[in-house]
């Protein structure tokens, strides 16, 4: 069994963005020849998550106002984690209800996403606005991984 | 290292509903011979989710409630995800909570689930009002990989 | 492909907790050898969590007071679950919040945590009051598995 990793890099322009991720995974899983297996997708990142859900704009403006409103308002000065000069608290709060990763199963070559073909998807916060930057992009790599029992391949992407 | 993969399919009456689904998947653990490995159970839906904790009857209705009153009220006009037609923006946003899948080391033989022997639990939510009705039972199936060092086992349900 | 289980134990000294495991899964990814593969931490509790994020004491309290106010309150009294006589409803629905274990990918012989280098954690409650007592240790095992194409190696955690 052998491991494939492959760290996938996408830019945002806003502070936060969801990104569908599927194609650029499925593409791995079809570069890697994986027949049964495993695909970990990992954020590699704490303010950043992977989930699986429906490409629906009107859900993606739901997941975003939800996170903002119910989950955890982005307000800096409400967080102890901000007074070390960062500003987005927030996030990790968010990363942490959505979470860092997801592991799908692979089946007979394919990502095995359930008969609705949900989408992976990859909502992501940028860092310090010092930094970066209101409007300025910043790149991302979330990660993959990817196994199956002849050979197990590993995909990574990594968040920057 | 071979992949064992297997469909559970569940029927439930309500539009919420908490099943315990730790006997299937152990069956299956069992029946796939996998000594020492990686078992994982993915809702393969987007409006439902998988989780590890207790099955006692206040928990599960704590947690029913919690899902309407903390996480994600039902409130469908409430949701932009609403205007295509559904009905369950409510239901992504409580999957994405609780999330889309377990992974559960396999040791021995066994689920390993830890000392107080926690339960397997799959909380799921009927697909559209119009076409299934109130009341009306409908099928889901979750999804379960086992993997071990001889041979890889994927036993996967998808949710229908 | 061959399997590595470990169970580690951690003692808690308050109800809610969070403890930085990294170096111990580290020392586990060190001994099994596994040069690319896959870790899986396990609370193994269903009162407890395990997750990524900045070990960051400002975010630290960040996380117990969001969890406290905005997730669920302890207040015994408002779940149903406190009426068979534990008190911990609240750290159920927490750790349904956070989640009950991460999978990272080991790449090049090391947990593969994203460059920004965040921390596996692991925030615990105790178990009953009336067992434990306010202030008095409890033991805890989380649980990591390791796989790699070689030999899959698990190290294993239980939370009891």
């Amino acid at each position: 069994m052998k491991a494939h990793t492959h760290y996938l890099w996408f830019t945002t322009k806003q502070r936060q963005e969801i990104i569908d991720i599927t194609e650029q995974v499925a593409e791995q899983v079809q570069e890697s020849g994986v027949a049964e297996g495993l695909a970990l997708v990992s954020a590699m990142h704490i303010t950043a998550s992977v989930f699986v859900n429906d490409h629906e704009a009107g859900l993606w403006a739901d997941i975003l106002k939800w996170l903002e409103t119910t989950i955890a308002p982005w307000d800096p000065k409400r967080y102890r984690h901000n007074e070390t000069g960062e500003d987005n608290a927030a996030a990790h709060l968010r990363s942490l209800t959505i979470g860092h990763e997801v592991i799908v199963p692979i089946t007979g070559g394919r990502l095995d996403l359930g008969p609705h073909e949900p989408r992976l998807a990859h909502p992501l916060s940028a860092p310090l606005t010092g930094s970066v930057g209101e409007g300025v992009p910043c790149h991302h790599q979330p990660a993959l991984i990817l196994t199956d029992p002849e050979h197990r391949l590993i995909v990574a992407f990594s968040l920057l």
